[in-house]
């Protein structure tokens, strides 16, 4: 063991510092594109410990790679002679305000635990997507993570109303308030959220907690053209006064394949479509819960009701309601099945990027040309959070020669461009993203980066070479 | 004029160069508290102009207050041997986007002017508060603004997509995202809203429009206590299903003050209360907002039954709601003019802070005795966003030497932060809590602060001295 280990060892315990076999898991991310070579794993057990570990690596100048749940995609998490710092044992409810509506959580709390504890007070955390039994809030702030539901409840910046921060030197950043106004100063926490762990290492947070709705409305519904899904989605924002809780597309490629690859799964109709959706509509008024006289729950026969007029128009081909909680269940399982649809079988480039929501569809008239110029066998699947105008795109390629990888990434990020959008939607920038960021985004916000960083962690040891591509392209390390 | 100011007359024009008289309607704020000696004001027409205004101010080193409506509480635009930089011409609202629900609008835009031309759209802008007609976008990006809806629609932060920014040196950030998710890089979009113009110049905006509501349900209410108000609150907000657009809180203090300097002011109720709460509900869906049979509005409905039960149970004292559009002005003409009840008559000390809901009424009880006890002919007067737990918090005072006034605003700051809450809630800190920020922030957030402003501005020239105090305290100059 290195110097440096056997002197944090003392603080946090031999057995929590983990070298050789019990270090391996911790060297390759979830996607199996990446693999570094830590220096060690270290497992502190509290803020206290997080501190003295970083002022170790502050005085001795060594790198620490911060790490919750490990499902990032973007390769933010790789270390290689670096120390990763695992919070999960920073894994305690502390408290849950229910007249506050607050949860404080330590941020090695995996995203389920939190969405159990909320139930529990007949509340929600309502930030959700399909690795919650393994991602952390950690992970989850410092990826400003989105999800399904964002379209109503927003990003997870959105859901935080403060954090506890270890900074580079090992000090410890208290900005854990409750409160819903506070303009003291300079908004470090949202600095700090989605900085990917480059400025700080995230130890605990307060966040909010919503009311439970009483009833959900839950749907599979073909429809002839996305702008029809689009007319779907306003009418229904409208006639429930914004309660849509999540707006999911699955093209007719993403279906396919999820028949193809998953064992068990099922069609979502008898007959095939180009269209499909998921809506949920979650009602949290009583009388919108409540079931009539006739049985029917007010909000579910609202959907119905839209729904049998679109297909008399023919603007609905198809439409299925859950009758009950497992008919719901497998709907949302289908869309959860994601991460093996979009990212299992090799080789495959993968993008997350956003645009304006009326121009999804643009979206897929235009990509599909650009990339069969570049490889004419390969594959796309795509699946949406329609309602932010989020695009999950994979090409599964024939040719995974790097450059035709690159280009391809190229292509799709130019029709975003083209489009007005982002070439990074929800998963972060991690390494993945870092060629990306020096072409495209704004070279003045670039340099401004580049300073906070250099101001915040002037020794560079937090998740360095991460997020920020260097000034100089040939300083960049991935 | 100075040869800087004769270099600028030459970019913007020798009349957008205001010197002398001219220039002394910007020398002294609003509140007359503050008045200072500015080299010159600047009035540019577009952001190059503020480009290269900001380009011979870092060359010449020359410190510059940006400022734009003038409706500021804390000094934070006070300017003494600094070029005032005004963005009141840079006042065209670009775009109006119906589908994507988005205003791209000009810092100098009036805050009442975007309502105007959202409500054109069928759309709103929900920001409000009482200086909307003076108040414009830069400032209201750059303090964070409240105002009166934050419980349903957040603080300004949060209706903002995207800005632009000039920075120190003169060069354009572009960060003109209309996207509702967008994880590139470090979040510096929230960096720049509440700087209060410390670390860029906001020249231009993407705020996001919401769906105006069909229907209001308004009302003053007089209850037992703020605990009968929460009760209410709480009531609504699940009835309503989070429709609940204001919860106003204004004591037996306020209203008296208001009948006492208001010329034609009412009072709300033939007998007069402790506990007065201006409501407002907002109904978005169709159903809560079309006439049933019995020409009742749904959402007026559900206001009354609530307010009729609480009425036999002897939680609702008195209640009155508005019959109409006239009706319901001037239930917000008594709110908005909290401007004049809380900062006219001097001399005053003046707070604007924040607690948990449920410990306004603790503050109330802590908060007097410990101000008798400084001075014993004080009167307080107390409005506030109770639906946020944001009190602001006037005492005008007998004895206004220096010391006396320090001694009862660390008496208010002492009881909010017993009480877990935050001793800046919307306004900002400008000067009028340098103090303040040095005691009671978190000195590792302070240092981070420090830092971050000496890297975007070295020369240490964009609104220097305000909202972030030296870390050596005799170098603070107000």
């Amino acid at each position: 063991m290195s110097e440096i280990c056997e002197q944090i060892a003392k603080i946090i315990g031999a057995d929590r510092v983990l070298t050789g076999a019990d270090a391996a898991p911790y060297a390759t991310d979830w996607t199996g594109q990446y693999t570094g070579a830590p220096l060690a794993v270290l497992r502190p057990a509290n803020t206290a410990e997080v501190s003295e570990i970083m002022k170790i690596a502050h005085a001795t100048g060594t790198p620490v790679v911060p790490v919750s749940g490990h499902t990032g995609l973007t390769g933010a998490t790789l270390a290689t002679d670096a120390l990763v710092l695992s919070v999960d044992r920073l894994n305690s409810i502390d408290a849950i305000d229910v007249a506050g509506r607050t949860a404080t959580v330590g941020a090695g709390v995996i995203l389920s635990n939190l969405h159990d504890a909320a139930d529990a007070h007949d509340l929600i955390f309502p930030l959700t997507f399909g690795a919650r039994g393994s991602a952390m809030i950690g992970g989850v702030l410092s990826t400003n993570a989105g999800g399904s539901n964002v379209v109503r409840y927003g990003n997870t910046r959105d859901l935080c109303l403060g954090i506890e921060v270890v900074m580079a030197d090992g000090r410890i950043m208290n900005l854990m308030s409750a409160l819903h106004k506070d303009n003291s100063g300079l908004n470090l926490r949202h600095l700090m959220i989605g900085a990917e762990g480059t400025l700080g290492i995230i130890t605990a947070a307060v966040m909010k907690l919503k009311p439970k709705p009483r009833a959900y409305a839950t749907a599979m519904i073909a429809l002839p053209s996305l702008d029809d899904a689009l007319s779907l989605l306003h009418v229904m924002q409208d006639s429930t006064g914004g309660a849509v809780e999540a707006f999911e597309y699955m093209p007719r490629s993403y279906i396919d394949r999820h028949l193809a690859i998953m064992p068990g799964a099922k069609p979502p109709f008898e007959d095939s479509y180009d269209v499909n959706i998921l809506i949920e509509i979650g009602a949290t008024a009583a009388h919108d819960a409540t079931p009539g006289a006739n049985g029917q729950v007010p909000v579910v026969a609202q959907l119905e009701e839209t729904l049998g007029a679109m297909l008399e128009q023919g603007r609905v081909l198809d439409a299925v309601i859950a009758q009950n909680q497992a008919q719901r269940a497998q709907m949302w399982q289908r869309r959860e099945d994601a991460g093996e649809v979009m990212t299992r079988g090799t080789p495959f480039v993968n993008t997350d990027v956003a645009v304006p929501l009326d121009k999804v569809a643009a979206f897929e008239r235009m990509i599909t040309p650009r990339l069969k110029a570049i490889d004419p066998d390969c594959n796309e699947v795509i699946v949406s959070h329609l309602g932010d105008g989020n695009i999950h795109h994979t090409t599964y390629v024939s040719n995974s020669a790097p450059a035709a990888m690159k280009a391809m990434v190229a292509a799709v990020e130019d029709v975003v461009q083209e489009l007005g959008g982002s070439f990074s939607a929800e998963h972060g920038v991690g390494i993945s993203k870092l060629d990306t960021m020096r072409r495209r985004k704004d070279p003045v916000a670039l340099d401004a980066m580049r300073a906070i960083k250099a101001a915040l962690d002037p020794k560079n040891i937090l998740n360095p070479g991460k997020v920020i591509p260097p000034a100089d392209p040939a300083a960049q390390n991935f």
